[in-house]
């Protein structure tokens, strides 16, 4: 029914993501800029008060050992549209070379070092880093460079001083991050990186615009936009390209409708066995990935706080460096007496709320089948109302209560922080988006409802994704770009077709901001829910058409808006539950998502490059939380894909005397194929031999190196004696 | 039933084993020793030839820088009994205390810094290390010493020999550890370290002599025999002190005979929700008692390779050394395509073995039901016997093969060879084991002989335990012992009482040895196997009588002779399985193990002084592969917990009309309950915070001096080039 529209719809937004679109012009040290390159843009609230900008700025101006940030600072000429309209206190962040190479030590950069190791990178051994030529400046690239310059102002923190100039209401205290304050006030309206034209467009092409398949550019990708988002193109590349066996194998149950669950069964236990270890594999990659990008090395107990950190001056006992401490005893109470139960409450909730829900329909369908009138026929619907209301409000709130008790938990690490965020939005989610499809796999047990779901959500999805997730902003993007250009022209002549600076600098600002993490929780919720309702209507109606389609990939719309890391994440892990959940029932699955990932490389690529504001760029050494709950759902998986195998009746024929025979038989199984899974996991080592044996060299240089340091001390300390 | 006399019988073998000993005399350096303390025996055939002798001798003695050991090395004089009877080549070890230090740095040793952190030991800087005094001859213990003079005996390699000096046909390569071929080729008998009469005495004392409760002198344990023993003390006393809870919870449920299986519910909860939490907890315990012995952080990647590890000698890639290298994937195929499969293959046939016997005793007792004469009465034993000696001979084929495989995979360290032997031994030992009991929950389904059968286990083994363990093997050394007083003060007069060096070393030289690790398999499975052919007869012939006891003692006397940790382990972990897997049928369990644990840490103390050589330490960080099988067993212990719970009649009748219903439901919870340890398993740290902190604190530091010392090395070439 469905086979041949698929490639056509997918044909034709594959071509629709490859068409060209209009690049965003690049900012260049021209006559109205900075006497430096700008790296960094901070925009501070128009009315902020003189005092407070020239107190901010002579602290990220002063030297460092007067605990200022060295940096180079510079306040934007007024752009086209006049004083009036636009915000005046717009300034352009940059640093001198030896500044930015000092700042890479201060990060702890790993860099890749004459004999072929990584290291941390150290301004006084610069030469003998491989790529180190002349005086550097070709060193680090312009990424690394703003994730510098972010983490310079970052970790601006108050000395003596116990409020923001000009406002006193605007409290400080020793070792309070400057920047995070005045954000959280206000005043700091936001912080964002530049876009490198010429980088962009080689990015561009090499990407997504050479229309050959080929594997990502994933080192570009990174250089250009740091090592989360390459990590992430990565591993939705390898996802994509680990699908393929599966959809092979699941093309034939399709095309010939095996409906025979024996050889479903093989099917399954094929897909769960390569499910684990796919995603074994995955760590290998990710971890060869991140050690040749040199975020593998950088250990964690060494990095600095997170800018939200706070807690009372002290020393590091790991590093020793002056920072906020504050023990570890009060966060683990904080989480496991507040947010667990909070969350656990909210699954609570969530649950009865649907029960009552249920309750309610129940109610008014009785009420409608005793005196099926005109208003009796309207009360059909008032259930799903009350529920859409109820459901939407609770996700609001449990979406910023989960960013205030994260907040609250006060995480050292942003890792952490990231970490505990997305696992509590996500467990939320989860649990949200598949009660339809377990409502219908589990207790309606109709398995052609499920499996018709399941495509619908799989092909809409699809399609959808691509348009509202890539098309829209770009065409609202391409609108404000197209009106700047043309003011700028009525202005002055624009012969060579850019913008200046300051028009690029306010332009850029006002796209979309791509959140790197979970500062923004989905609305699939909505969409789920109404799902629900819809398919307990139509299940009343007795409806199965195809208008079923079309309806529900109008409530999809509202899934597909990704803003960030989390939401492009959460969509992979969806298809992902998709498939390995019920790939028992729905053979093709793995085949609609293989198309689908296909086109979201091309449309998040796009998407990169022309819809949102640069983000600074993340050094991360995998995809975190991400892992753990792939790996949970593969867990989940066994047991749903057993639960539905039990349940067919084409098993069920073969223990027709005994159901006990048949879940025993079932259990046992599922047990066997549990224990194997967590078997192969253990064995598979997370990490390749070949770095292992990098990694622990390096120590074993290092502990060496700590043994001649500790004697060249006694030496020296003898030698005083004597 | 068994209530009193558990006790009394627990009494009178605590006092047992309390009885003074009589102490073995130490090694003391009179005028008939040597020049050196003597440290390490190497005992070789009586019939070596003259020229290996003198080569090994030259070898031992030769320069570091030659390729010798640099160690000091004296023929014993001859014994009271003459030059005819007894093996003149024995030969005692010693070193220099210059020797042992750099020795020291050799193996790595981490010894406590001045700043009370833990660091590789290096002479250059011996004089800032916590407790070196003077020349340092107090700064390691004796067993450290022989762990350094094993380990350069065991390193001493073969340079361009061809073959050992008068015997032709046992062949050298360079590389190759000549200890190790002369042990395979039966030149070299044994080496072992001597006692140390004036510590073992103090030890003892404080050990198990004071009749008082206390801890462990586990620090003490560890400067006698190593870390490895005192591992394996400690785990045994957390273990017995974990168990008190479990012991005080089943205690009520067995007075006052609770046949209520809600509460058998609660319990079992409680029990498998407490050993997760025991077995993390031990992780931390291990890594604290670990890391204050310096052996957490010795990295097993900068260890050398154990002395049977051979391959083409190259230079190692992390440490840079040369040593023999062999590559991993070459293992890991041997391991994975041959290893593996025999042992599934062995699992397999001993369970195609016992279903035969199965079915063969079926066939004798219906021949003995058609036709009841004394011949086929005879018949029916005819089965039991013959599956005994089939049992027997794959048992002692098992044993062989394992140990022939693990040493054919060439795994680089000690701790991996042993960790692959006890996984493969275990194996087939658990399997073998629990079978009878597995056979009786599972298939016979009868809960009264079940909890007989756990009962009789626990408190025969407890008493057989203690005899066979420690009292025998004692009495029949303490008879040498006086046999050897005996003889010398016929020819000398003895007035100190103490025994002469050479007397001393030939009476430990045939005292038994104690095996670290797990080069001989115990005979459980006998045993056991004779078990369930008993118990199928006594259910044949309807007898329950206390005399099935009395027969079980005496079949149980096979399992208790213990050899070496792995022994003791085992009987630790079977233990452990008893209490887990049953806990919802005999509560009582938890209270007899804590008993006999409690009389095991005397018998096992008293016989590691007075029974055994003297075991060269292991410096070990953790219990291993042990943990491992541990947890497996309480992931097993779920399962089995929740279908004896499945399976009483008391929970049957909750769910009288549908049996599908208890099934779902057992099968619900217990998912849960899974779902819960492994979450919990997850949650809980491996090692404790203040631990995490000190090691990062050392890679810190080494990574910092790694970076101060890339800069020297810089900041000279930069001079050089000028």
């Amino acid at each position: 029914m469905y086979k041949i529209p698929i490639f056509l719809i997918y044909l034709i937004f594959c071509a629709g993501a490859l068409g060209e679109g209009m690049m965003l012009q690049r900012p260049s040290a021209d006559s109205s800029g900075p006497g430096f390159t700008p790296l960094v843009v901070v925009e501070l609230a128009s009315d902020t008060k003189e005092e407070a900008i020239a107190w901010l700025l002579s602290r990220i101006r002063d030297q460092q050992h007067n605990g200022g940030a060295e940096l180079l600072v510079e306040q934007l000429g007024p752009g086209v549209e006049g004083q009036e309209k636009e915000n005046p206190n717009m300034f352009v962040v940059g640093a001198s070379w030896q500044r930015l190479l000092s700042g890479a030590e201060d990060v702890g950069l790993f860099k890749e070092f004459s004999d072929g190791s990584m290291r941390g990178f150290t301004c006084a051994n610069k030469h003998n880093f491989k790529d180190f030529k002349g005086d550097g400046d070709d060193f680090l690239s312009m990424a690394e460079c703003q994730y510098i310059i972010k983490h310079e102002l970052d970790t601006l923190r108050a000395k003596d001083e116990t409020h923001v100039p000009g406002y006193t209401q605007v409290k400080l205290y020793p070792g309070k991050s400057i920047i995070r304050r005045l954000q959280s006030k206000g005043i700091l309206i936001q912080f964002f990186p530049l876009h490198e034209k010429e980088e962009l467009k080689r990015l561009s092409f090499s990407w997504y615009k050479k229309m050959k398949l080929s594997f990502q550019p994933l080192d570009d990708i990174r250089h250009y936009y740091g090592e989360g988002q390459a990590l992430y193109f990565g591993f939705l590349e390898y996802f994509t390209i680990a699908l393929v066996p599966m959809a092979l194998i699941g093309v034939p149950y399709y095309l010939f409708d095996w409906e025979d669950y024996d050889k479903y069964v093989v099917f399954a236990v094929f897909n769960l066995i390569w499910c684990t270890v796919i995603l074994e594999l995955w760590k290998r990659c990710s971890a060869s990935l991140a050690y040749s990008w040199g975020t593998l090395s950088r250990k964690k107990a060494f990095e600095e706080p997170r800018p939200g950190f706070h807690g009372v001056l002290g020393f590091n006992p790991v590093t020793g460096r002056e920072e906020p401490l504050y023990p570890n005893a009060k966060r683990q109470l904080r989480i496991y007496l507040v947010s667990l139960p909070f969350v656990l409450l909210c699954l609570y909730l969530s649950l009865y709320v649907m029960m009552i829900y249920f309750q309610m329909e129940g109610w008014a369908l009785s009420v409608y089948d005793e005196e099926p009138t005109f208003w009796t026929g309207i009360l059909l619907f008032i259930p799903s109302i009350i529920y859409a209301v109820v459901i939407e409000i609770m996700n609001l709130i449990y979406r910023y209560a989960a960013e205030f008790l994260t907040e609250w938990e006060n995480h050292r690490l942003e890792s952490s922080y990231q970490n505990h965020l997305v696992l509590k939005v996500l467990v939320f989610n989860f649990f949200n988006c598949f009660a339809s499809l377990f409502y219908i796999a589990f207790v309606m047990q109709d398995m052609v409802l499920l499996r018709q779901s399941l495509a619908t959500l799989l092909i809409t999805s699809q399609i959808l994704n691509q348009f509202m997730e890539a098309f829209l902003p770009y065409w609202l993007q391409r609108r404000r770009n197209k009106k700047m250009i043309h003011k700028v022209r009525k202005r002055r002549t624009l012969e060579d077709k850019e913008l200046p600076l300051a028009e690029q600098v306010r332009l850029e600002a006002e796209m979309s901001t791509y959140l790197v993490g979970a500062h923004r929780t989905c609305t699939l919720i909505q969409f789920h829910d109404r799902e629900v309702q819809f398919i307990q209507y139509m299940r009343q109606m007795s409806i199965r058409s195809p208008f079923v389609c079309v309806y529900r990939s109008i409530c999809l719309s509202g899934l597909s808006l990704s803003q960030g890391t989390f939401d492009d994440y959460l969509e992979l892990f969806l298809l992902f539950g998709y498939v390995s959940l019920f790939s028992c029932v729905y053979p093709l699955a793995a085949v609609l998502v293989v198309l689908n990932n296909v086109t979201e490389v091309y449309s998040d690529a796009f998407k990169m490059c022309h819809v949102f504001k640069r983000p600074f760029s993340d050094p991360a050494a995998n995809i975190g939380v991400w892992q753990l709950a792939f790996e949970a759902m593969s867990v989940i998986a066994v047991v749903t894909n057993f639960a539905l195998i039990g349940m067919s009746p084409q098993v069920k024929a073969y223990f027709p005397e005994s159901e006990t025979q048949l879940i025993l038989w079932t259990v046992a199984i599922e047990h066997g194929l549990l224990a194997f899974k967590f078997i192969l996991t253990f064995l598979i080592p997370d990490v390749p031999k070949h770095i292992q044996i990098k990694l622990a060299h390096l120590e074993f240089e290092s502990l060496e190196a700590l043994k001649k340091k500790k004697m060249l001390e006694a030496s020296e300390l003898t030698k005083m004696v004597q």
